[in-house]
């Protein structure tokens, strides 16, 4: 079955085929691909549309001496099989060895931990500028594509890279698809310099300053390997476009582009999800109160840069047309996006952003100076801002609350259940008197049991449970450790306070002064990192009382490839734990 | 001398004036112009320059139903003129009224607060998005140039702006100049633009699909009515390209274009500034460290994104063509920047990318995902990080410690002298083990009356005083206020320790705890907000422990046009309110 994969340790091993072998090759690579996602889920339509160009990148530049870097990384599985990885797409139990993304711990032909998107010409660039300094003569490939030319990083680096008067190769591989539709008038300029086979003379990356070649089948082993063997050791910047088909070789993934651009595990036969997950999520809820409110009210706008699952599962392609000009994707753009929604909110519309937490982070300067200076009333929703989110460590959605916290005028909000969620969205939506950012709870769905607010313009926290003692601050979804929490103190005739606070980044003062009164220990608990989080602003507030404080998060790392119970065990974050903890 | 201007109530007063009229309009403007930036400092070369652009667009349009957004907004005096603010032109006494940058504030034709660049058009767009909602039909009109367009947002702006079918109208004012030379390959397709008088096929602007118009003369004010008058209430977005002179009417501004795109105060007649500040400052001393380390250390890098002032005064012109390879100036591009450093240090160079405290806003997800997650030893110098830092609420920078204290791997340090400052930055660049970010000391130089370290590696507090009782943690720039705080309280027989924190980002626990046997009260002192700072994490490690800690610090919140004292005296950053609240 992998007649070939199973032999290549190396790019080395691939240096002696012949072009049929390296078909095979590349035939091998497809079979893996499909074996590990359709049982592991992962990028599916990216790798399956690069084989042959990372094949013949390979077989022409010696890595690791010739660095590739691939932005996003979402398409890096060939590369993996070709250097010495392949048994992590080859054999089941292996999978769990191999992460989706390129990783310098795992093989040194990785340069980048990578997985946010646009950054592979800067970075690549980087490596150029060190590279001239030591008066060394490595080629540097960035590859990029697949959505990510749209973002600001990439844009910034064609407009830098052209400055460098040295050797920097960027492969962009078009496959006329982003994660979604692609979005932005650039892509235009693509189809146009598809169909002129790179030939008109409107050419975004010449205007970037760029010198540019264009290779109509970046499927086809042969060609690839003329040109990459021709433009090897160039010495100045050059754009390699290859046409290549998404999804290649897999019937399903090159008619449902958008479904199988990542993908959990499916049946190969049939293409359907194993777990199509029926059930509701956090994302669902999301989805449906969203095209609840396009239907109901002319004047909102659901904004999307690129990933509009962030706005709710549900929220298809079918969808997303039926919501007409109420929709807009702009492409991976997350900054430009922050400045739209200021915009609508500033003449009169009611705008919501929404995208994932690791995403987020993009758009600081924009939340701060583009939307909150203004004081813009505009909804920006941050999903997957949990530990049960995203689990690679390049996607972890766990530093937003101390990310925006910092900027002034805005108001972060923590719902802590279902009920919670939707109405802190319509409320927020509807109002306008604050810049509002709602985090997203993560893990299952926990229904209210107790009574949610309409209005969260007092920003004030919920006393949901009213003892004495002990109080517990139990923040956004884990609201609900709360709950086991205050059901096994009870068990130890601890009558304990519960709080939701609602209001991440404010502090309550009125509630915390009173609960001096009557309390000697506040718990806090928050899914997100300590530094710069909720519970040091409580604790800080009650330092000089004597009240002890008790704060369980996150600690500030990195953590890739992990399970959200475990993660919350070593912090402690169980309620056997803290009740240990508590009972001194 | 002001025939007009003192006339001018809103826009509506020049639309019966003639050609001739409108020209001597352009003269005043210029005179007023002239006569506060001599005086008081400012934007010059780009507001001298779109004098006539401005006219002609309140005569065509009607603001403020139609919109006007600036970018930077640091070309907006003639604007504020024309919308009955040229009293803080014209009159001295009246300067201080009327701020640099459009404010929503001072006038309705206003519609942002902005001072960052590459904004306009994103945000143009969400104006746009929300007109056409509620089926309005005013102009929308973003105002672009000088050396914003490589900025990512700008560029994400152009893309996205494409898709919009209605109205949306881009002047692109290219003056050939950014702050200092025009850094970027889009540049050079200006040029190819200017030269064809806009007529060759490859532009940038119709390859992210957008319509494009040029006008050659873009000082000439009938050629620019007439124009826009064409395209007033176009149904698609549109750019204008106008070719101006930067500092247009002033022989000097013309000439000496970086000098004079922002200074200060000058003679009118020689062009010398008043006051030359020949003393020493904190970015004096960075930049001849800097300029000393290039000439020592052929594998060092500087970086700089637009604004080489960041990295120090002294660092001009010739000074940056002398550093050759070792400089490089990528254009207003703060992500691709950091990127950059961080390739530059994965193989082996050394790379120091400085910029503002207000700037590095725009890094957040670079820092984290682009640097950090991939522990790359570069040095990133955070400059003008503090409350004597710029002034404008635009452009403060006192958000940097929560900001980049919560990305795991970073070690933020903060020198409080001189010489730990260039100590700090030879240590950063020289390890190979973190990514480190220096926070620029702001305010007087302070020479260390302590023992400077030159390794940092150990990441301790320094005890500079060791006493007993009150502790004060006095954190960069403020260390001078410890160390008089300190004095003071020798005076009452309080014989405290002083402790020069020096890393801002991680606990010293030893010291933490040692500190604890013998003191009672903890005071600490940061140039930056208290949310999320460094207070917050000293006093909630000591929640539970009888210490009494006392947090100095600024509010969460956009100050504007403020007098640093004074800020401090309303935080009580002040020895004789600390010593209040101490002595209890």
């Amino acid at each position: 079955m992998y007649k070939y994969l199973t032999k290549i340790k190396s790019p080395r091993d691939i240096k002696d085929l012949n072009i049929n072998e390296l078909n095979e090759v590349a035939s091998e690579i497809r079979t893996a691909i499909i074996n590990r996602v359709s049982k592991l889920g992962g990028h599916f339509g990216s790798n399956m549309g690069i084989v042959e160009a990372t094949i013949a990148l390979h077989y022409v530049f010696d890595s690791p001496k010739d660095k590739l870097i691939f932005d996003v990384s979402h398409q890096c599985y060939p590369h993996k099989m070709l250097t010495g990885r392949a048994y992590g797409f080859m054999n089941d139990e292996d999978f769990t060895k191999i992460s989706g993304y390129t990783n310098p711990d795992e093989s040194e032909h990785d340069i980048f931990n990578v997985g946010h998107t646009s950054t592979s010409i800067s970075s690549s660039i980087g490596l150029c500028k060190a590279r001239d300094l030591k008066n060394s003569k490595e080629n540097i490939i960035a590859i990029i594509g697949d959505g990510s030319l749209s973002g600001g990083e990439a844009l910034e680096g064609f407009n830098v890279a052209s400055e460098l008067n040295s050797n920097l190769i960027i492969v962009v591989n078009d496959n006329d698809m982003s994660i979604a539709e692609n979005h932005g008038g650039l892509y235009s300029n693509l189809r146009l310099l598809r169909k002129s086979k790179g030939m008109c003379e409107l050419n975004l990356f010449k205007a970037f300053g760029l010198d540019y070649r264009y290779i109509d089948n970046g499927n086809d082993l042969s060609t690839l390997i003329g040109v990459f063997s021709e433009i090897k050791d160039i010495n100045h910047p050059i754009v390699i476009h290859i046409n290549t088909v998404k999804g290649k070789g897999s019937p399903m993934a090159e008619s449902e582009k958008e479904k199988f651009h990542s993908t959990a595990s499916f049946n190969i036969e049939t293409g359907e999800l194993v777990s199509t997950n029926p059930k509701e999520t956090y994302l669902t809820v999301t989805g449906d109160y969203i095209l609840e409110k396009i239907k109901n009210d002319k004047s909102f706008v659901a904004i999307s840069a690129g990933v509009p699952s962030a706005l709710g599962f549900g929220f298809d392609a079918s969808k997303r047309i039926e919501a007409g000009e109420q929709y807009i994707d702009v492409g991976i753009a997350e900054q430009s996006t922050v400045a739209v929604a200021s915009g609508i909110a500033k003449n009169g519309g009611k705008a919501l952003f929404g995208t994932y937490s690791s995403f987020i982070q993009r758009t600081y300067d924009q939340m701060s100076h583009d939307l909150c200076l203004n004081n813009s009333p505009a909804t920006i929703l941050v999903s997957n801002a949990s530990i049960y989110g995203f689990k690679d460590k390049t996607h972890i959605g766990i530093f937003d609350i101390p990310l925006l916290s910092s900027i002034p005028n805005l108001v972060y909000l923590a719902p802590a259940s279902k009920e919670e969620l939707t109405s802190m969205l319509e409320w927020s939506i509807e109002q306008n008197r604050y810049p509002v950012a709602i985090k997203m709870p993560g893990g299952e769905v926990f229904n209210a049991d107790y009574t949610v607010s309409d209005d969260f313009s007092d920003l004030k926290y919920q006393i949901t449970k009213k003892g004495e003692g002990v109080s517990i601050f139990a923040l956004g979804c884990f609201y609900k450790i709360g709950v086991e929490l205050y059901s096994a103190l009870k068990k130890q005739n601890i009558n304990a306070t519960l709080i939701n606070p609602r209001v991440i980044n404010i502090l309550d003062k009125s509630t915390l002064d009173m609960l001096k009164e009557s309390h000697h220990t506040i718990v806090t608990l928050e899914d997100g990192i300590l530094d710069g989080g909720f519970g040091e602003k409580i604790a800080s507030y009650y330092t000089n009382d004597s009240i002890r404080v008790l704060k369980y998060g996150l600690k500030r790392e990195y953590i890739d490839r992990y399970e959200p119970n475990q993660i919350l065990l070593e912090n402690g974050i169980d309620v056997e734990s803290i009740c240990k903890d508590l009972i001194w």
